[in-house]
């Protein structure tokens, strides 16, 4: 257990009685359970698994390069327990290209310099981004506009040799994934690429039939640049935006987009009290924006970072707090985004369904729960899958090996999400609802009709407006059934297999 | 449905009927199931199911290098429905040495070549083997019998290079697990060989603390040869060897083994009619070795090979023969080693089951179902895993990645094989075993103590013979205790995470 502030709390204790009891629940068909051991079995079991642990550091450097003991031809392989069992495969040699920074200025800010790639370039100077785009040189690959183009989106996005060959770890994917963040940061709370922003978010899923989106935006940074170069843009204004290019973008595609809300996210390494600011600015928020404010979520790197029973006291006074003001926030957490089996991340699942979690963002290790995905299916809370985020960031290495259908046949709700399409490169729905169809032969296209309305079924709409937007959905559901059988219906005839 | 023959059969009709039954139940909880679809929504998802089982042969090629038109420098990329999303990995180029080919021959036969690696070797002549060894020239990597040693070991194990980069999917890894038995099987069923190898087999089981086996041998081969190299050792002496040799190991380790049994297995790409032969003369064997016949399996890649369902009538007939001849030989049926959902090899697991299956070999594909799965925790159908097996060839990346957790869980009986370790390297069982281990932060010393006791309670031993094997255990197990807290006892003293 990890030990949280005021650990005498009763309500606390309450709270680590109940967990420990949903965990006894769902292990309890385990062979090793509910059984009675010697006294000499159960210190041999400790023992191991202490050794375990440690080893987990000094042999398996946690997954990280580490100073093993094994290291053919003098590159450090990856390691981790129940890697590959015939000999570690080669690490290549990290190669990480330097990313640019990017910062808004105010206008009176001035500076000489004039190149990125000049031999009288200082590290750290600001070059105008215009300029630095125009003089662009070709001692780093291609030059010029296209070669800073070329480098800017490399630096925004996860090319597949990083995927699949050089970070070939969760924990190695998550840093290029952070270095990403920090490199947008700047570009997106830029007041007006984060109208631009929004705008093309909104307009390139209507393209790809999406009528709906419930977004999660990150509130940890206080205050975004404004367009005059200065950081005072507050967080109700970020969503006073977002609700002008919604209403924008809705009036003028009145049969396509129903709207959007917005999931309030810090990062999940805030301390307890930082926590409590979030969750306080995120209440006021929603009084002021009541149909904007979906719910609350904590991100960042499950594996590494504060499980949410870290947590568990700010959340829970979130809760009353709500009722004290008459406000619904749901929790929207994300739990269990990892491979791991009795880790803390893979622990989050109890804390999220505890603490009244509405929906799961990803939930990959949920299948291992038996208990849970009863809770899951006999509650409604639907789970938030991302099948192309969780092989790129390398939960699994493809989707035949992605536990799916481990869900869909327990009858767990399950809708589909993208994750981080300007990342990945899978914009819209469309790339991850054909990875569920092609790698399976029980899915059919009937089972992607119901994935999608489940989306809407489980959303925070109103019922009034789930039935709207069903009712919406189901039209242009039976204008694509019709083309796909006008266009296709020489197929029908042909043999079945 | 594969069309089997004699579909006008009416126990075969029954027993699809049974079958439809099982699967409806078994996918009873999906959410596309159990409703009522529009014709236009019916005939919509069909077409795009034949879309899919034709774009797998035309685009994806089975996963086998196809003819894409998706072709990155030249080289065929591995293709396969749901394959990583950014970009097709590009497959290295194939390079798969020059097997040798071992076969016995009668002491008459003469042959002039001394040399496999003479100028003037003619391709398809053989060779003594100790002039070949000796002879064995340095144009192929190491010289002489070492390299002769290293080129037929490289023969008849996988090289991680082969796994995890050349042939790394299951269809390609499996081409070279075959060849590696075309290799082999001109040694291992050469009787001399065969008594070293049986021996050996039991020694090293018996070094890794293994005190019972039951052992798949394969029947295929009608023949083996016998000392003077004639091809005439019928399978009956194949049995009187391992039980002569098994009984002389027995005396010699009383204290340690136990015992040993054969499961009858033969390829399942034989027709209906080659399998009532193998079926009848595994009956005639279990006549005559009544305590050394364990049970009948069908072996041989399940994604590419025949399903159980198209041997339905050979096998029910089986079981009808052996109550009119007052025989037991229960099926334990390779079920399941597959990453597909809904695939013919994902289905098998329905037939082992309704076909009344002992226990499952692998059952990878089982944690899909959850209905299945309840009957093995209901009916005590053990699955016997097989994780560095599974890892190797390609079923999963590593030990995280693995099912397993979802069976423990689950409360499905585990049982643990290392399946082919002669060729993967992880002799006995401690490789497996640790893989288990150190995977997962939920599993311990005890979690592995119960899958062990578990071995011996779902095997085919008496119910009298279970309990003196499970004392001889539990003595040894009590030992093996007391030496962990022996030597470690200082480590119960430190801090607990």
């Amino acid at each position: 257990m990890t030990k949280t502030s005021g650990s005498g709390d009763p309500s606390l204790q309450a709270y680590i009685a109940k967990r420990s009891a949903l965990i006894a629940q769902d292990r309890a068909r385990r062979v090793d359970y509910g059984k009675e051991y010697s006294s000499i079995e159960e210190d041999a079991d400790l023992i191991v698994r202490k050794i375990r642990a440690e080893e987990d550091v000094s042999v398996w450097g946690q997954g990280e390069e580490s100073t093993s003991i094994y290291r053919p031809n003098g590159d450090a392989p990856r390691l981790f327990p129940g890697m590959e069992f015939l000999t570690a495969k080669l690490a290549p040699s990290n190669w990480e290209s330097v990313p640019p920074e990017f910062k808004p200025f105010p206008k009176a800010y001035s500076t000489t310099a004039t190149s990125l790639t000049d031999d009288d370039y200082t590290p750290g100077d600001f070059v105008p981004i215009l300029k630095a785009r125009e003089t662009f040189s070709s001692c780093i690959g291609v030059g010029g506009p296209q070669g800073f183009d070329q480098w800017v989106v490399d630096s925004l996005m996860i090319r597949p040799s990083e995927a699949y060959d050089q970070f070939d770890t969760s924990t190695k994917i998550w840093r290029k994934f952070r270095a990403i963040f920090e490199v947008s940061a700047s570009l997106v709370y830029y007041r007006p690429i984060w109208l631009e922003y929004i705008r093309q978010f909104f307009t390139t899923s209507i393209e790809d039939g999406i009528s709906y989106i419930e977004a999660r935006i990150n509130f940890r940074q206080q205050l975004m640049w404004d367009a005059d170069g200065e950081l005072n843009v507050p967080h109700r204004q970020w969503l006073v935006d977002f609700n002008t290019v919604m209403n924008e973008v809705r009036s003028s595609h009145p049969d396509d987009f129903v709207g959007a809300r917005v999931i309030y996210t810090t990062i999940r390494f805030v301390s307890a009290e930082e926590l409590e600011w979030y969750l306080e600015d995120c209440m006021q928020l929603k009084q002021e924006f009541p149909d904007l404010i979906a719910g609350f979520d904590l991100v960042g790197h499950e594996d590494s970072l504060k499980p949410l029973v870290d947590y568990i006291q700010p959340l829970t006074r979130f809760v009353e707090r709500q009722k004290e003001l008459g406000l619904d926030i749901p929790f929207i957490f994300h739990a269990g985004e990892t491979c791991g089996d009795g880790s803390k991340a893979d622990m989050n699942l109890y804390d999220a369904i505890l603490l009244g979690t509405k929906r799961i963002g990803h939930g990959f290790s949920l299948v291992k729960h038996p208990k849970l995905m009863e809770i899951c299916r006999t509650e409604g809370i639907a789970v938030e899958v991302c099948p192309i985020s969780n092989e790129i960031l390398r939960l699994t290495s493809s989707m035949p090996m992605h536990p799916l259908p481990v869900l869909l046949n327990q009858g767990v709700p399950v809708v589909l999400s993208s994750d981080d399409p300007a990342i990945f490169g899978n914009m819209g729905l469309t790339y991850d609802f054909f990875q569920v169809l092609v790698a399976s032969e029980v899915n059919g296209l009937v089972t992607l009709g119901e994935i999608a309305q489940d989306s809407i079924k489980y959303s925070t709409l109103s019922e009034a407006d789930k039935n709207t937007a069903l009712a919406l959905w189901k039209r242009k559901w039976r204008k694509f059934l019709s083309t796909i059988v006008e266009e296709h219906r020489s197929i029908l005839g042909t043999d079945s297999n």
